[in-house]
């Protein structure tokens, strides 16, 4: 079995960081085979544009998506999306490990998505949702917060977390992967936790370390997020209501 | 009045630049001075790292808030950041156009959010939500999707448009601002119409700038999409039962 672990933090001596490497080593003792693509040390570049194609269809004009469907289809993908292609296509289990920053993911890794997620490669009008490129495979969320857990419940103030989650959950999906709920390790600064406590901070890192390295070891035991599929659309891409058992918020 | 147009788009010849062209024409005719953050052209950096801290309080571990605060405070913020601030500061409106790519903001506008908003300037633990830094402005997005509207309904296969665009409604109304509802062109690619068949994008286009000029015109008269405040959560954070004003996802 082949993991992936996307982590995305500029320092690796913080608290993303700690955890990335729990998965590392925790999967390594389970048998997997680990790669990480580490966004900010490999200097991914987040940004889709003009500069990436060589050989454009349009020269006049970018249209992203075709640039990206000619580039796939002949070859000329950007080297780095070329190589994260392939760790995605090796892996079994992806593990996007990040901080919540602005209610989603940092732009490195949001970049990650616009750039790597090939149209006319990795998805297409036809292969996508539960048709999609990647069925089998499993990802997982591994998201730290700033706030405290309660502020993040249903009607909490800094949003439901399931919520600002679905974003990032359908996006995987889109690509026909499986999801397993998130890790989500709350309040890591602020909340009158903060890194510079430098006890509380170990104590409460070692906690979240062991309980994270716990999940891991059950993780194939774990159901999927159930979303809705062509089945359950009409031809509006609308939810049948003789088949409401998806969730959105 | 002053209005500021984040725009984000890698090609000003896209759908995304003739309505950001239409904003900026529409505003200046009724009085606004505006001023347009080109995003792409000017080459914004949207990657909150180490390198843009000269002066480091932790050197050794890179705490990106506390670093934030102390630039912020020292007046040593990066160039590209104090633009941005100033850009803010002196809009009464701002409208941000961009497309929905992966279902949220392209990574480029993400990296505005992650950077420009610095922690213990624009915001801090007191200073948020509606106790936030800019009462009185006003804020809208502008996005376009690739899925027709149908899609982006309550049960659509898309997502709900409401929930997807609800983070980053909510990180604008962190920092105090009233936020709008959004100008949301749907099926500008997929769907039928493509930007290569030029008749029908020229028609569309033509449209749907008519309808975004009709919009700003009137946008004085508009309510603002309501949110839970500090009076309405609990010291958990958690809405109050008595209150239960605000809607999130």
């Amino acid at each position: 079995m082949h993991a992936l672990i996307v982590f995305c933090h500029p320092e690796p001596r913080s608290f993303n960081g700690a955890l990335k490497e729990v998965a590392v080593e925790t999967l390594q003792r389970q048998g997997y085979r680990v790669e990480v693509s580490d966004l900010y040390a490999e200097g991914f570049d987040p940004l889709e544009r003009p500069g990436h194609y060589v050989e454009r269809v349009e020269p006049e004009t970018f249209f992203p998506l075709t640039e990206q469907r000619h580039a796939y289809e002949g070859g000329t993908l950007p080297v780095d999306v070329k190589r994260e292609i392939e760790r995605l296509e090796r892996a079994d289990l992806v593990i996007l490990q990040f901080p919540l920053w602005w209610h989603a993911q940092p732009a490195m890794l949001k970049g990650w998505f616009d750039r790597v997620f090939v149209y006319g490669g990795l998805y297409s009008g036809r292969m996508r949702y539960d048709r999609g490129r990647f069925p089998g495979k499993r990802a997982m969320l591994s998201v730290t917060t700033g706030a405290p857990a309660p502020t993040f419940s249903r009607h909490g103030r800094s949003g439901h977390i399931v919520a600002l989650l679905w974003p990032i959950h359908y996006s995987l999906y889109y690509l026909g992967v499986s999801v397993l709920p998130p890790q989500v390790t709350y309040g890591v600064q602020g909340g009158g936790l903060s890194y510079q406590d430098e006890a509380a901070f170990r104590e409460r890192l070692e906690a979240e370390k062991a309980a994270w390295a716990r999940r891991l070891e059950g993780l194939d035991g774990e159901a999927a997020i159930p979303f809705a599929g062509w089945d359950d659309w009409n031809e509006q891409g609308v939810l049948k209501t003789e088949h409401p058992r998806a969730w959105q918020p």
